[in-house]
């Protein structure tokens, strides 16, 4: 897997990797970027909720759970002075649906988070991870 | 810091980390999605390249080095079976400039790699970090 990060102009970045997808990257401006893009520390995090959203709604569709809405909140603490790096996250997990089942919502995650997502198996060895969810029951 | 993932449709995932800029993220047919975005675990990828490009161009301009472009290819090996996880990565910066010191490549890689880059940091206590750069001198 591979990805190529151009420099566009001042702290802007565009990377294309494998999928062929381009993503921007900026610095804010307190460190001397314009803000166009995603910071590369905050998209460790959205792509540790995409991994495991991908993962969860996979599996809450085979076992039919009729799941309408899904979202996932990741948080990163990081440590203080130099290297800095992530020390913990957090992933939040709001499965919104009717009927839905709380074990197929424990186990869906748990399988990701165990086994399938490669971000968080990744992430998972630098910071501790934690979870939790919350389920809304549509009428 | 925290990062909201958002379920569109099918597969697609729309992140928004505190930069309020919006991430797509999909997977490719193979896996049941529309690949309508970046695969969230090439993200990684994307963001260690983002992160160390953006200290290496402001360390290589404090420097007063002339650099015209900067591309940096950054690569990731997966262990087989479950779970999946990035076991080795490499990161290879191609630095292209008008009498660009290899000193100053190698003290503001050296810099990004062992202090300021947060997202190298954090994927270096998962995976093997390797690196390497080649230095294209213009006329």
């Amino acid at each position: 897997m591979k990805s190529k990060i151009k420099l566009v102009e001042n702290m802007q970045f565009v990377g294309t990797a494998d999928s062929g997808h381009g993503v921007i990257m900026d610095a804010p401006p307190s460190v001397g970027g314009n803000n166009t893009g995603s910071k590369p520390s905050e998209l460790l995090l959205t792509a540790f909720g995409g991994c495991s959203g991908m993962d969860v709604i996979s599996i809450l569709r085979k076992k039919k759970q009729e799941v309408t809405d899904l979202e996932i909140n990741v948080t990163g603490k990081t440590a203080e002075g130099h290297p800095t790096l992530f020390t913990d996250m957090h992933i939040e997990y709001v499965v919104t649906g009717r009927a839905i089942e709380e074990d197929a919502v424990k186990r869906a995650i748990d399988l990701s988070l165990d086994k399938y997502c490669m971000v968080g198996n990744t992430l998972g060895k630098a910071a501790k991870i934690t979870h939790s969810y919350k389920i809304v029951q549509e009428g």
